[in-house]
């Protein structure tokens, strides 16, 4: 039996901080466009209340989200000590592509993977890059992907990104706009001959029935601006129900693949999209098997670091594993599990044991 | 041993006809943004000489590629008779998303693959859909993904899908708009217990270093149009050499791991990119074989309906499947070989036999 490991990874955190006060000053309106009765503090504090975020992160204007991919894949290769020339795939989870700052078209073409491959300087034309865009658990399916490959004995090697430059497509007259940042994470993910560690199983979700379009690109609820031009957009409360109902269960089912026990889990590893809801994703999914929820199960980057997309679940990986984030450890031998969600709808998780 | 068939072929072939003549008013430009010396209709004789297409196919302004997706799709179950609850894996391949006409955003949010599972009304939510951005192979990549899901374990039925308008994105100042096309072909694609047919072996590669930008979203040849706007553009001659060069080693590599010699093969189905350039593709292949090229080896649909990316493969090996290509058939224990290049640069080839 062949097993999958993830070998090393890293982060590219953007290094422009933008806080809560930043927004003190937009014009937030309704999704009608009607003016809010509340003052921005007051929608501010709010905010901070339900999410957790206190301040976000925006890449510089010189950078696009395959640069951020670049440099967290720098950082995951070194991490895993593996020759570049060796990676049979990159596989690069994003939904909008390179956005130039200032433009509202995004370029995937070439594909955001291939210029990655492209700065990394690798030579080796077997090592096939791509994109896949399947919301924010694009990573995660990444590297149930890479898993894939490997099981089909079609791959050894693969570097798994997910990045996204969320600051460039937001509505600056949505609330919701205060969610979004920039940010990216890669892993390495190596065939192994060692089965009691690694992926050990996984659950996958598409829900596009009349949840397909809780998350969507629409126009600005400013009705004088341009109606061509579309930003991120959500219906956040309808994402809160779908979320707290699906994800508990989907996590189940990966646990309950693994015929591993939910005591057996020390840690778990949640998109940060919302504080309020991952808490309520983890409370129902302990609620599943009866159980309260661990102290200090779930580690959080989301009230520094906002919600950057697919590139939470690695970014707050690589903090964890480089001890980054206060009181949070992995050991050898410890089972976790990552889990997202998002557009799609999709979720999906991964039972994994270091 | 397990082994993976296709069972159903579908594809949409857009209803707006527009031939060569349509062209005669065009402003074309050098990439100076100079005037051309010749006149319009030797360039497009010319064009035509090289390309083989005398018209092309564009999408009526109500559909996006999504549209077109599940149209093809909704065939290509039907031909499978399979039962769309089944479907493990929608696999969409695209480059630009869903482009509404008169706009220049690509909208991929939710994912092209989650549009079509929701047209299509499936109401598992096991059934997983994502998009691939592979350049112009994106289909052919689908089609190996899906294998290896196949193979993994992890899927037993997939949807393979390639849709594209790139009607939406030309530079109507740039000779090389008239090769563009729109389109959608679709197959599905089971797990099967007959070793003797189904996919036999794939090559897959992604050449990134300097002929990973020979095609690429830029700006117009007209200068004065607004420099933030970018369109489909490609260094024609550069990608010619590169695809003569590497597509025939890449379907050589394929063929070798089948463990077919070149006799085996009833029918090569290539990217329709350009006339004379997948002449001179299957030409340098056979070459390497030291064989002359077989009659009818090459059925081509790019005369009238042009270069629609991700679709060509698909489509093509559809009306070929449903005897709409004159004097072109494939019989059961066929061996075909399926190829593709495009931006990426990615190339790709699947030996099948049927």
């Amino acid at each position: 039996m062949i097993s999958s490991k993830i070998t090393g990874t890293g982060t590219f955190i953007p290094s422009l901080i933008k806080d809560n006060a930043a927004f003190l000053e937009e014009e937030f309106l309704n999704s009608d466009g009607s003016i809010f009765s509340s003052t921005n503090d007051v929608i501010i504090e709010k905010f901070k209340a339900i999410t957790g975020i206190q301040e976000r992160r925006y890449a510089i204007a010189e950078y696009t989200a395959s640069d951020l991919a670049f440099f967290a894949s720098e950082r995951a290769i070194e991490d895993a000590k593996i020759d570049k020339e060796k990676i049979d795939y990159i596989i690069l989870a994003h939904n909008f592509g390179d956005i130039k700052q200032g433009t509202i078209q995004g370029d995937m073409v070439p594909s955001l993977a291939t210029r990655v491959k492209y700065r990394l300087g690798i030579e080796n034309p077997n090592c096939v890059a791509y994109d896949i865009l399947f919301g924010c658990p694009g990573w995660i399916q990444g590297v149930i992907q890479a898993q894939a490959f490997i099981k089909a004995g079609i791959a050894n090697k693969c570097l798994i990104i997910g990045a996204e430059t969320l600051s460039r497509v937001v509505d600056k007259h949505d609330r919701d706009s205060m969610i979004y940042s920039d940010g990216a994470g890669a892993c390495i993910v190596e065939k192994t001959d060692q089965q009691d560690s690694g992926i050990l199983s996984h659950a996958s979700q598409t829900f596009a029935k009349e949840e397909a379009y809780h998350l969507y690109y629409g126009t600005s609820f400013n009705k004088n601006k341009d109606q061509n031009v579309r930003y991120i957009k959500m219906f956040g409360r309808k994402i809160y129900e779908f979320a707290i109902t699906n994800v508990p269960t989907a996590m189940k089912l990966a646990l309950d693949k693994s015929g591993l026990q939910v005591e057996d889990v020390k840690k778990i590893f949640i998109h940060q999209a919302n504080e309020k809801m991952d808490e309520a994703i983890i409370k129902r999914f302990y609620r599943l098997f009866k159980k309260p929820v661990p102290e200090g199960i779930m580690p959080m980057s989301i009230h520094t670091l906002g919600n950057s997309s697919v590139a939470t679940v690695p970014t707050l990986l690589d903090l964890v594993l480089k001890g980054k984030i206060e009181n949070q450890e992995v050991h050898k031998g410890d089972v976790i599990i990552l889990a997202s969600v998002g557009a799609g709808m999709n979720i999906n998780a991964i039972v994994y044991r270091f």
